[in-house]
């Protein structure tokens, strides 16, 4: 038996015509021996009201008990949804977390998956029913019921495509895939029909809208073929596998930007060794990440160290670093949040040529270039936040539209 | 460990706000080495709504499905209140039916409890937990989420109650109490300090507003005390439990009305060995459950038969009825939902004088008596649906007011 994976998110299923909708095309999909399991979220915007309930009660509820509130708003939607098919006269059958056998850690708000235990999953398939499956939600051992956190429900979608060896794991969306850039801001960008494990790693902060890292990191991790597409429409989407072409091509797969950022930089730091360890082990340890670092010499035995976070962790950063600036003798602590992160993303990219490309196409628009930060398949840039989509624009003419050759043109 | 079992319903847990309140009162009876293990039912109209949505879906939805989406609304609740406890500093968890071991047949939508496991729920207590349990749903033995149908929070909570061997078990409602007739009719009715469980089993029209039958059944076969009370005031309740007098002893307990109720009667069936068995094996075959039966001598070798049914099941009745007449040759089918179920209930009652009683007071009211049923406990008259409220008023006046000693000023 063929097994396809598909997951609907909250949009797509938001109202009860879209739930019929989305059953109409689970079951245009199946049969001919093909054994579906289908992903749901939460409808629109159900969580946002259930936290709101829980935010009426109190402003700290503990953890263990929003995943249980949470938990309900899947749970809902898979009922929904089988109801729907049955309509239609399918034989299926609704699942949550806990029943399909999803077994997390018991860090409540964010679990991890341990294992799937995919028994029941293949007994209902055998017996031809669709399997609905909950997303977002797993069980620990002890029977108490968890949340997986942002990215919840495409994570369920490629655990369980993973388990089950699935022949593919579509994941419906409110857009046609994965495009070279914002089209809200560049309305020339493309969209790509196939981009790589890595590569989409990388456009995390473009792919958020349609695709979760955590979920590509376990795509990749057990080569889960993705297809991102709409549920609104039968356009192609984008594919998400493994390396694609032949290496050393230059491809540059899209732009990608990032406004949810701050810059962070502690002032007069004596040069010893141990003081830049003493710095980012402070912030790992109070679990804040820091994205882009860059240590510069002001004078002789005295560095700035600037580093940047989340803007929703600045708060946080700077009060932790208060303290540390004061046991490393530091002379202070600056912030801004007025900063923005643009990114080139490519597989095989040659760096010198890409990056003077996109210095260029800064320069040439006149946006100051604060910080820059590389990996094997990306170059990124902080600059001014109100610069973003002139940025955006800039870097995308001169790559994608009148440049580099662009990935879904290349042969695989 | 002392340990006592509480329920609230859903107006009680009706608003973030009511919760909070639920939440004050909930430990206010805590501490002191008593186990607080709480039942609540889904906020307000929580289960409508989600009905609503099921059948904009569908006009048939599976029972199955019904279930697993109905079981979040009491979820939703349990994580709520457990919020607003954890809120006020006392240790608490909530549990599903699932978590907490109810263990239900497979009977969707009106599954029956097969037994609870203890276990979870006394390992919290011991941990100084105040246990928060979802009512109205349980689970089967291959994990499928199972709901308990009408009076399912107060079975739920009854049946904890019996598990754990609890001291006592508060039913927390919208009213006082059990009343000797619905104070919307009777203004003068008072409400009762104790009833036995079988006069509540029969007050059970007027009881179903406070009070499953069966929920009464099932503390009547498990000893457990129960008390129907208010969660909006501090007032004392109705206990309900065992046998509470000496036997002998005139004691009416309440009058009860039942406006839910249709008239069938089959015309000229012959006068012959199982044809009685026929009509009403019919109706059991097809669940219909039927109260009162008349059958009635016309003439010699064929007679009428009537009973009663309930009004929401009158059509199926009446069609189940044309094949049943045809069959057994009878001349046809009546039928009437212009009709109403009045009651006087007690212990101990001296049929002959309460008959003669209730008999005259009606027909001072100049209402007439279409049936008459008898219990050992209960006289019930069926009468004309606009009539009902002149006769509960009547017999009322009669026996609580002018005529016999009420329960609740009896010693015990």
């Amino acid at each position: 038996m063929k097994i396809y994976v598909q997951k609907y998110g909250g949009t797509s299923v938001g109202t009860p015509q879209r739930i019929k909708n989305v059953a109409e095309r689970i079951i245009k999909k199946s049969g001919n021996g093909v054994g579906m399991v289908v992903v749901v979220s939460a409808m629109g915007d159900t969580t946002d009201k259930l936290l709101e309930l829980a935010y009426e009660i109190t402003p700290n509820p503990p953890d263990r008990e929003i995943d249980m509130l949470l938990a309900t708003g899947e749970q809902i939607s898979i009922s929904l949804l089988a109801m729907a098919i049955g309509a239609l006269g399918h034989p299926v059958i609704s699942l949550t977390g806990g029943q399909v056998g999803i077994i997390t850690d018991d860090v409540h708000k964010k679990a991890r998956i341990l294992r799937v235990n995919s028994k029941r999953i293949l007994e209902e398939l055998n017996k031809g029913k669709i399997v609905i499956v909950a997303g977002f939600q797993g069980i620990t051992e002890n029977n108490e019921i968890t949340t997986l956190g942002r990215g919840g429900s495409d994570t369920t979608a490629v655990a369980l495509a993973a388990a089950l060896n699935a022949d593919l794991c579509e994941i419906y969306t409110d857009v046609d895939g994965v495009y070279t850039a914002d089209p809200r801001i560049v309305p020339e960008a493309m969209k790509l029909d196939i981009i790589s494990y890595d590569e989409m790693l990388e456009m995390a902060s473009l792919g958020a809208k349609v695709l979760h890292p955590r979920s590509v990191e376990l795509a990749k991790q057990y080569n889960v073929n993705l297809e991102v597409k709409s549920s609104f429409n039968e356009n192609k989407g984008t594919i998400i596998k493994g390396e694609t072409g032949m290496e050393g091509i230059l491809r540059v797969s899209g732009i990608t930007h990032d406004k949810n950022i701050a810059k962070v930089a502690i002032l007069g730091v004596p040069d010893k060794p141990g003081i830049a360890y003493k710095v980012f082990s402070d912030l790992a340890d109070n679990n804040i990440n820091v994205d882009m670092i860059i240590q510069s010499i002001r004078h002789e035995k005295v560095n700035d160290i600037s580093f940047t976070v989340g803007k929703d962790e600045l708060d946080k950063t700077v009060s932790i670093m208060r303290k540390t600036v004061e046991e490393i003798g530091a002379k202070g602590i600056e912030y801004d949040k007025n900063v923005a992160k643009v990114s080139v993303v490519g597989a095989g990219i040659n760096k010198s040529e890409v990056a003077k490309a996109m210095f260029q196409a800064l320069a040439d628009e006149e946006i100051n270039i604060q910080m820059i930060s590389t990996s094997e398949i990306k170059i990124s840039c902080l600059i001014d936040l109100q610069m973003t989509e002139r940025a955006v624009k800039a870097i995308h003419n001169k790559f994608i539209l009148n440049g580099i050759e662009i990935r879904h043109q290349d042969a695989i």
